[in-house]
Parts: C-alpha cells; sequence; structure tokens
C-alpha cells in the first residue's frame, strides 16, 4: 500500500505486497470474486503469473438480462483457461432487494458475500480476494471526508479484514488497465459501471481528475498518508482502551463515566465520543456536555439511553428498563423474585434466632403485619410512606430528594407494596409501620442482590 | 468551528466561535488584518457590531497599480465610517522577492507579517486576526491531502495560533457574502483573486463545487470532521512525547533510539517517523528499515545525518561532526582541550602520588616517553599500534572489530599521536610503549569528559 511498489512491475508489486501485509501463507489457497471487469481479470491473471492457488466464483445477478449471461460465460472461460475450478450462481436480485427492503446495490452487496462466505466453508478455502485498488481507496477517503468522518473513516480500504484480502491496493486503476493493454488480456465492460452511483461518479470523474493535475502520483500518495493515518489511528484506538479501562466501569445496569479525570485534555470530546458513539451520541452533543456552562443535574435522551450529568461523573442508563411493570410475591413461600437487574431473595425466619443487619439492601419486616400477595412496583408520583424512625408521613419523592438519589437512580426506584400500603422503599428504607417489634414473632427477611455480571 | 454555529446569524456564531476558542479576553484590542476584499470587510463589521476594540491594518503590495491604490484608500474610508485607528504600509513586493529569491506571493506574505508584528508592538496590540473562513479551512485540508500528509495537515487552518486568531473559520464564504449582502456592505474585488495559484484555483472552482454536490454543508461538516482530527491529534502527540521519552535518549552528540521497545506496534513506524522527521528521514524510509529482513549492520544516511541499525537500538549521528581536524597539544602546562564534543583533561603527576584508575576515559602516560607537540585525530585507514598488554602491532581497524565498536561510534574515534606513533586510541586502549613502568618519573594524566550537557 506504499509508494515503494511503483517503479517496479505489477507482479513484482503484487507479492510484495501480499508478504509485506502477510495476506497469504505459502500454498493457500484463494477463492478471486471475479465479475469479469479489468480489475478483476488482472487480479486472475496476477494469481496465475505468480503461481498462487486460487478458484474463481462469479455472481450473476441477473440485472442486466444478455449482458449479464455473457459476463458469466466470459468468466467461466477464464476460469478453464487458467485450469482452475469455477463457481457461478444466480440470483434473484430484485426480489432480494423488495422483500428485505434494501437498494438493489445493497443486495447485491448481501447476496454476494453470504455466497462467498458459503463456497469458502464448502470448499474449505479460508480466504476470499476482492479486486479493489488505490482509485477505489482514495475514492472510499474522499467519500467519507465529504460526509464527514472520524479517524477510522480516513483509512480507506483495509488490505485485510478477517478472511477477506485485497491484493490490488497498492496499484491504481491506470496500473492495472496498462497491465491489461500490455498482455493483451480480455475483459467485459460493465456498462452499469458507468452509472454506477451518482456520489461515487462525481468523485471518479470530476473530483479525482482535478486532484490529478495538482499530484499525478495521487493514488500512491494517497496509500502512503493512508498507510500514516491507520497507524495514528491504531495508536489512538489503543489509547482508548486504556482510557475506556480508566473512566468508564458498569454497575448493575448503569454505566458510570468518570469524565473529572479527563474533562480538561485537549482530546476529551473526541475521546468520549468514540467510547459514547455505541449508545448513539453524537459529537456535537459530546462537546456541548462538555461546555463549562453545563450545569449539574442535566441529563440528555438519545435513543434509548439516559445521560446524567453529576458533578464528576456522568451516568448512563437504558431508558428502556426504568419502569418495572409490576411483579408480584405470591405468599411467604416464594424463594426469589428478579426486578430490573436486580435479585430478591426472601425467607422467614424465627425471631429468636434472627440477627438484625443494618443495611439498606435488607429490610427485616414482621411478617404478621404484611397481606400477600405482596406487589413490587416502580415509585410514582404521589407515592407516600413512614420512613423507619419517623412519626409522620412522607411523599416518597420529598424522601428522594432528602436522601440526594441523582435522578437516573430515582427512575429506578421501586416499591413494596402490602395491600396498597408502601412497606419498603427496596433498597433504601423501610416503612415504620412494618418494621419489626418486641411483640414480632416471625421475620420476613427480603435482601437485595445484583446478578453477578460474567 | 462546529455545526452549531450554521443556524444562528452570524454576529451570534461569531460571539460564540470567539468564546469557545477564547480567542479573547475582555476588551482585548484586536488588529485586523484588512485586504478590503468581503472576509476582511465582513470581519470588520461582526467586530463592530460584537462592540470589539479593533483597529486596522492594510498592506499595499503596489502590485496592481492603480486598484492597490484604490484599495487602500477604500479601507482607509473604512476606518474611518468605523473611528478606530488605520494603519497602511506600501512594499516594494518585486524587489523584496528578487533580493530575497521568493515568489511574489511568498514575498508579500513575509512583508505583512514582519509588518504586522511590529505594529502590534509598537501599539501594544497582543492579537492579530485574519479573515480566513471554513473555505480556507477546507481547501487547506484538501490540498495537504492531495500532496500528502500526516495527521497534522488535517486540522486545517487553526483558530487560535500564537498571537494570530481567525475568528471567522466558523463561517463559509457563502455565510460571509450573504451576510455582506443583507448588510449591504461594499467591498474590493481582487482581481488577482481570480488567477491565484493554480492549485487553490482548481480545488476552489473545481473540486469544492463537486463535492458539495454529495453533501450541500461540506464546510460546516468539514469543519466538524476537523474538529475531532485534531483532538485526535492531540492525543497523538501527546502520547508521542510519552514514547520520546522512553525510547529516545542522547549521550554526548549521539541519539539512541531503542527500537526494540516498540518495533512490533502497529504503530511503530509513524511513531518513528515523527521522531525522526526533524533529522530528515522521511516515512518510507522508516517503514524499510522496520522491514523484518533489515540487516544489523545496516546504515542509512540522510541529509546530515547517519542512522546506524544495532539488535535492539537504532544510533544517529551528525556526520558533519564525524571527523575532527587535527589538534595540537603543544607541551605539558596545556590544562585541556575540546574535540568532537569531548573534552580531555591534561596533567602532570609525579609518579610517587599517583593512584592509577583502571578505566578507558583515562590514559596514564610516561611522561618521559612523549614529545610535544602531541597530536589528536581521526583515526584512518592504515593506523596501528601496540595495544596494551600485546607485544605485537595491530591494525586499528581490526582492533575496533575486534571491541565491536559499533559503525557510528567507529567513524568517532580518535587517536592521540606522538611523533608519528600512536599513543592512546582516546577512549578505547593506550599503547603499550607509552605506558608507565617501573622506571617512569613523572606520569602525563589525560581524562576524557564529555561537556555537560545543559
Amino acid at each position: 500500500m506504499t509508494y515503494k511498489y511503483k517503479h517496479i512491475n505489477l507482479t513484482e508489486g503484487f507479492i510484495s505486497f501480499i508478504n509485506d501485509h502477510q495476506l497469504l501463507q505459502a500454498e493457500e489457497p484463494v477463492l478471486l470474486a471475479v465479475s469479469g471487469g479489468v480489475d478483476s481479470v488482472v487480479m486472475c491473471s496476477l494469481f496465475h503469473e505468480a503461481r498462487l492457488h486460487f478458484a474463481i466464483a462469479h455472481c450473476n445477478f441477473g440485472l442486466r438480462g444478455q449482458e449479464s449471461e455473457e459476463d458469466e460465460a466470459f468468466v467461466h472461460t477464464l476460469a478453464q483457461q487458467y485450469q482452475v475450478e469455477f463457481f457461478t450462481k444466480r440470483f434473484n436480485t430484485k426480489a432480494y432487494a423488495k422483500t428485505n427492503k434494501l437498494s438493489t446495490q445493497m443486495a447485491a452487496r448481501e447476496l454476494r458475500y453470504a455466497w462467498f462466505k458459503e463456497l469458502c466453508n464448502i470448499h474449505q478455502i479460508d480466504k476470499l480476494a476482492t479486486a479493489h485498488h488505490a482509485n477505489d481507496c482514495l475514492e472510499t477517503v474522499l467519500f467519507n471526508l465529504t460526509k464527514g468522518t472520524s479517524i477510522a473513516g480516513l483509512h480507506g480500504i483495509l488490505p485485510k479484514q478477517n478472511n477477506l484480502i485485497r491484493p490490488l491496493l497498492f496499484a491504481s486503476k491506470e496500473n492495472l488497465l496498462q497491465y491489461a493493454q500490455a498482455k493483451g488480456l480480455s475483459w467485459r465492460e460493465d456498462s452499469s459501471n458507468k452509472q454506477d452511483d451518482y456520489a461515487r461518479n462525481l468523485i471518479r470523474h470530476q473530483v479525482i481528475p482535478s486532484l490529478k493535475l495538482i499530484n499525478p502520483n495521487l493514488e500512491s500518495t494517497t496509500n502512503l498518508t493512508i498507510d500514516r493515518l491507520s497507524q495514528v489511528e491504531k495508536l489512538f484506538n489503543e489509547q482508548l482502551e486504556n482510557i475506556r479501562k480508566e473512566i468508564f466501569f458498569q454497575q448493575e445496569d448503569i454505566h458510570y463515566i468518570l469524565i473529572q479525570k479527563i474533562k480538561e485534555k485537549p482530546w476529551a470530546a473526541v475521546a468520549l465520543w468514540e467510547l459514547l458513539k455505541p449508545f448513539g451520541f453524537n459529537f456535537l452533543q459530546i462537546k456541548n456536555l462538555l461546555h463549562p456552562s453545563v450545569q449539574i443535574g442535566k441529563s440528555v435522551y438519545v435513543d434509548n439511553y439516559q445521560l446524567y450529568v453529576d458533578r464528576t461523573t456522568w451516568m448512563l442508563t437504558d431508558r428502556k428498563q426504568t419502569t418495572v411493570t409490576s411483579k408480584h410475591i405470591a405468599n411467604e413461600k416464594i424463594k426469589n423474585i428478579n426486578f430490573l437487574g436486580k435479585n430478591l431473595q426472601l425467607q422467614v425466619i424465627p425471631k429468636e434466632i434472627y440477627q438484625i443487619t443494618h443495611t439498606n439492601e435488607i429490610a427485616a419486616l414482621d411478617l404478621d403485619k404484611l397481606q400477600f400477595p405482596l406487589t413490587i412496583r416502580s415509585w410514582q408520583t404521589g407515592d407516600f410512606f413512614y420512613p423507619l424512625g419517623m412519626l409522620k408521613r412522607k411523599k416518597l419523592s420529598d424522601f428522594l430528594i432528602d436522601q440526594k438519589v441523582p435522578l437516573v437512580l430515582k427512575q429506578k426506584v421501586c416499591v413494596l407494596e402490602s395491600k396498597g400500603q408502601i412497606v419498603w422503599v427496596i433498597g433504601y428504607r423501610i416503612d415504620d409501620r412494618f418494621k419489626i417489634t418486641d411483640t414480632t414473632k416471625q421475620i420476613y427477611e427480603l435482601q437485595l442482590t445484583s446478578f453477578s455480571k460474567s
């Protein structure tokens, strides 16, 4: 993918490129995706010249009538010339596109790669090669830049992605055409190529020719630029993982982001954006959240997520999970119950042997005061109870404010009810009316635990 | 420099941009560079609307005869309208360009910034503002990409560089034109703008219009992309400094690069390239040096530097400094002498009180066996001596091989001569013929030290 492949002949460049990027092991067979266009025809010739083992696969998408049939026949003949295995398949592309609500282009893409994968499996071929070249790569970079991109959009097309290899990326379209002409190869012109999609056409036929007036070696220069930028990207990704380990952690179903540690860094926005992108946040939202004017207590809602800004930390919760449909505890024999990623262990214990533990995670109640079935539900406006140790009733909303429960946690608070009366604000405080007294005989103990995260 | 400035009016965008990037302190005066073109005319209007303190500076490069005079008069009038201070200066640009062998464009640039700097000093103005906008920035990025670039070439034009600020970078050329028209501003068309330079013209009039057909918001999208990439660049630079501290060190005038520590990293080439760029190395040279096929002992020569590949380390030396013109020690009273960044301390000590130190940095010789003046010179092919402890003469080249002196150090080896005989291979071994014996009366001690690096 670098400049050095420019001055030597194409076959040598091809072999160097394969070696430098470790695309193939010796004697390893490769399935070549061959449309019959000049790029894939040159690829076959190079594999043949380099004495590599290959088979040819051709997709007939049936989109251009007689032309499609002729393409298939052409590639079949090519395979016979090289005396290699030939696979072909006809697809009903239009029907697939319609059924799956895809563009014809996307449908063809899906069908193609699914079939290639199947072929590789059946014939025990580990590598699939496509004929993408330096101009395809350059077009992709310019397209990404035009549409807006992160650093990842600038590495263009990679030489190797899982079992897919692109051994022609070192060469420009011009190099391939020159080679094809010099070798007297014949190929099929794809009439659909010329219409192609609008954006790629503009880039290919308007933008790149202008840029080549400034730099005639644009493709090889860009290959070098991409090589540098993709290395910067790798270092960036390595650091991003370190940052993630340092500032991200998850407890139950809340993600905590310790932004205090990085918020003054000049790269804070891009790092947080990369880390929060999977949740649907965009760069500008992150920039705005980092703005010094942002108030503590601010919340941002994106897709299914809510991000809550606390003093030193951002808290991220899944909004879908924040309300719980009522759950019932039928009787005192039920041993445990799950809700909101948490688990309640339930047991009845004679008072004589009970040892009180002072923790909010355990509620010890007077069994005789309870009336089954008990209900677990999300708290709601208007709820009130008698917090343990207080003699008068209190609005639950006021109680949660007093306890300084952050918004993201507040939304997840559930209550345990007995006959419409709140018995326990789960994980926070039991109700004074249901506490253990001298007259208690049996204790109903509820212990809150999280699922262990494996 | 971000998308959010798009939907609000230009003055608000201008103020937000200045605040977000902390371009100015409250009440701080700014010198505006005003050509009289639409960009700088809009800049004046925005500074006026935002009630900022400013003065106007206009350069008359005298390149377009009457037009240049009219431009100057126009900007003068503009300053009068805003009731701000006006500075102007005429330059003999062509003569300056000729004398300094510069293009007219580069000459104008040098003259302009030198004069602005002078003005700022005289009038105690700390900030200079130019009217670069988002399209200038976009053009720069596309130009750098076309010519090949590192990550640094993708940050485009920075909002702030030392005391130079660009407060219009948030706005596109189109935004500025719309504002000028809406405000009924008048401005001067610069006929030279239309010819401009070839590359910029192609990008401005051919490339960008095509890309805008794909993305009509190209300028603001690119501003966001640049913002992200420049943050990646900052994180990269931070890491680069860490890598430098870990693997680079200098001893005397040799740079040692402990490549062992990073050579397997996927970002090794780009990091080493950034670190070695100041010495003249290009990316491809670094890639080739990292190739597994590179032999230990290989040397690469670039500009004035030589890079020598050792097993775990690269050694970098300045080739200019590797030979020393002969230096002479006139007599035994000389106390010290410098050569190749090293220092020799010289003294005569009676044998009775002399304490021998066994180190290669100190030579203890029999004074009576020496004949002044002594000479220090680089070693040369054909040199031989009698290494201490050996009874037969040895070629110096063989001695240095036996001692496994790496190539970069070998070139710097100097010898001390007395009447054509080698007395000391400085820093390695004395000659057996000049050693101290039982009959020695006075010892001539030479002690090798490096200059302390401050």
